[in-house]
């Protein structure tokens, strides 16, 4: 990533001024306001803004829970009950706005997450940079042959110097091409709303992006998965480490009820009900199809 | 409203600690938060906290306009082209929270408003309070005879008389037997969540709503107009006010495209442009119904 | 429930109506339309109208999987591994419509669900019935010792009576006075949208209520839980009966993955693999709370 | 637009068989069924499945007003008043379900529109098609010169034609590496979800996408919309069509209301009162910006 250093400035002022509040704040959501984390070869996430903190989940519950509350005797403990409960509007009260910026195939899976609120910088209106995302090496992967919709071993030597020429040769020649068209130099220039469909989908976009902690975390355990793709993995895990600093005790309990947490189906009880009974259970005889058990066994062996 | 000198104290502590932070700040707001305003005869509007200010609307425009914003050189203008042409990402990027208190044949309308977070005080788990919302004499009205949906006339003298009877003697009635049904004294004590049937629609509830600008000025078009129930209509109201002092160009803007703006069919729009042509226009041949010249005529005359 | 005449009447008149279409039909589904079914003593669940079956979850996920569906060879396979990985739009692409009357009460939980459309009887511009509901004594319970928000022992003999008889009177009298204030019969007659605050919350109100299944199921999977409140549990249980008619693969995946399914924490996971090795592990050193144990040993033992 | 045979015969088959259904149809939309209306060189436009129809809007509408409609003796007038007065939920109980083949760019707008489901083949699991959007020389055009997302003149001859060439000759390229680089001959093929960066935002997509009609109509006033970009308009164009014949009169009620309707602001109607009242007003003394000002020209003189 390379912000230019007028952004740098913008972002080191914004930075150097600190104001009076009588909001709930969190030391360490403050020490990543404004700050650029790079994630790919030419993205970021900046914190732009934060609304609550592990309190604000506990204070909005206790509206909701009123004066039953006095066996909850700490945060911690209620804001544990309340994940493994699937209680999800304390959550909601929490709120925070990104900058982020991604590539357009990153941010098309992005935006699937409908429960947000996002604010694209417009191809319609203005130009895009010139940046492009070509993947590192050692993310430079073969089509997995046993999941359709993942990827197998690294690509190596003269296979991965071709499709490194292709990604940037071509995203060269179309960026050029797009300034071509646009251009009013003895011509009258196409129209931007048109132009920018000569991109590929490795082109860097960016956005404004505000979610509620509730949804960030769905986000985030969809995205942070290791099923997840690569790409859009990066920011996720850079949004986990920057959460931590937000709302520990909420992100604690993420961690061990959503992210470590396994999903296991009735099928999947019995089977374990079984072991622990001490038979041995088979995937003939465990009602499972192969899929599932392949699965079952990739966690409980 | 009667905050217990305890509520009281809390509020009092709540404004007396001031932080540092980075984020932006709205010095209107600033001097609202945690503070009650009442509503009604027991409810009240509380800012919780809020995230953004008029700078976060333009800001956040400015990533999907990007450089191409260079002809609108303010804020204000920028910010009323936004409301101008429905633009309403800008507007989600600011967030409030509040807490409310209200009866709850009002908190049942409001709730109807879906894009929002809440966490309501919970009677399945908590006791409500002995408050009921009695109108004051100049809100008690009869059925509007002309409106299906609304009130008419002030009722006068002994009918208003033994209407307020009825609602505080059947509130009171009310609230002695949830006493009597959850006592635990020589009995066992009906759930909760079964003796809380018997309370009426006038009993206050309380919760935290949180809402982005957009979807709260959604919900103030429509319920600080003048067909919305005053009882909704007064926390509205209050809430307006709030919202002035929080993004004072969204609000004015809002003020002037929604509140005062006026929705012209294109029947409308061709009767207006008959008469200002010089013709005179009436129901008969205007193509509209008689409800529809009905309310043309209320705007137009 | 009492429907009167002339609404069984034009039950059956909608139930004799056969037209042709070329959309997709679920015979089962086809049974239940219009047809009341009786919740509570004066509730109802009817379904409206619905789209899509089985098939269309999984002609929407080919799309979305295109020619890569090729080792997914039949459509149980692929809706349990869509439910099994969290897929949640295919799901989506089914939509079922119900009208359904429930006490007030009852109505505030529902109303939570965000993602549904909802159009309910409105008490401003009409006359609610008099009806209320009324606990059956085998659903009078007392409050749960141990659990603030649930029901504990049968309410017996006297104590159960007098609960009864003030649910009983109370609501009387408070419709009863509803129908005083509300008269025009020498008096001008309160304004409905007032009159209706004197209603205790156990009146039915009815609504049309639209959902897509996904969320029908995540409805389904909280609220036909052991642990909701018996009243909503009742609407619950009937609306999944419909549901197996209507999607049998997709319900049955749900059953497997949702409803009998356990989540479990990395903890969780960690005690049944100290578990599954041999070892005997205790509250004390399994590193959860006491009320963690007491929820991971009702399923675990 | 270029269906294969197979899947002509799938259509034609779907379109064969008819089911016998108790639920509401649509005549004018049955005969849309399963149909590719097609849009720009290579999308389309296919119904999938619809719920509801005029009578459903109205229906709902009358549980949420009950016995007090006995005055809206028609259901276009009940539509219409609905519309005019902005009751959104009794158009949310009509669905559609759409196929849609349209470029990238165009699913880039459309994904912008959230309360909707959706189902997007899947460039991660399968391969895309090789279908790019070239404009029609009618839709070449420059940049507007006034509006900075807009489009001016159109562009002629040899720079129309340079255009044409770039777009098409980087697509094919794109498309030809694509292949290159996903291709397991001789080499180990790189990861579809990887390839996939490399095609422009012309390259088609498709997805089933289902709405509500009170959904679909605020999609249509904004996409259907002269400034919207052409190429979206296209498909919503399209759509309006299909829509007029599935729910006449909601649809004549939007037309009137909303696609033909203007929106006044406070300032605009004091403007035009003045001018009913014979005064001559100019921008100077009208309180508008210029912006502003121009607009309201655009529709009063």
């Amino acid at each position: 990533m390379t912000l230019t250093p007028e952004q740098l400035a913008e972002i080191a002022e914004a930075r150097s001024e600190t104001k009076a509040t009588l909001r709930a704040t969190a030391e360490g959501m403050e020490k990543h306001l404004y700050v650029a984390h790079e994630v790919l070869d030419h993205g970021l996430v900046r914190v732009i803004d934060y609304m609550g903190d592990d309190s604000a989940i506990t204070q909005a519950a206790r509206v909701s829970y009123g004066k039953g509350t006095k066996h909850v005797t700490n945060d911690e403990g209620l804001i544990r009950y309340l994940m493994r409960h699937w209680h999800s509007t304390p959550f909601e009260m929490c709120e925070v706005k990104f900058h982020v910026k991604l590539p357009v195939f990153v941010a098309r899976q992005w935006i699937r997450h409908r429960t947000a609120n996002v604010n694209e910088y417009s191809a319609r209106y203005s130009i895009l940079d010139r940046e492009f995302y070509i993947p590192a090496p050692e993310h430079l992967a073969a089509q997995s042959t046993v999941n359709n919709q993942g990827r197998g071993e690294l690509l190596q030597g003269e296979e991965a110097q071709r499709v490194l020429d292709i990604l940037r040769d071509d995203a060269t020649r179309a960026y050029d091409h797009y300034e071509d068209m646009l251009s009013q130099d003895g011509q009258k220039g196409l129209a931007r709303e048109l132009a920018r469909m000569n991109l590929p989908a490795n082109v860097y976009t960016q956005w404004y992006w505000k979610v509620d902690l509730h949804n960030l975390f769905h986000f985030l355990r969809l995205r942070a998965d290791a099923h997840a793709q690569y790409e859009i993995r990066a920011y996720a895990e850079t949004m986990c480490d920057i959460v931590r600093d937000w709302v520990p005790l909420a992100y604690g309990a993420f961690e061990d009820y959503r992210m470590g947490g396994v999903n296991l189906s009735a099928k999947g009880v019995e089977v374990l009900k079984r072991r622990l009974a001490g038979e041995t259970v088979t995937q003939e005889n465990s009602g499972m199809s192969k899929g599932e058990w392949r699965e079952f066994e990739g966690v409980w062996g």
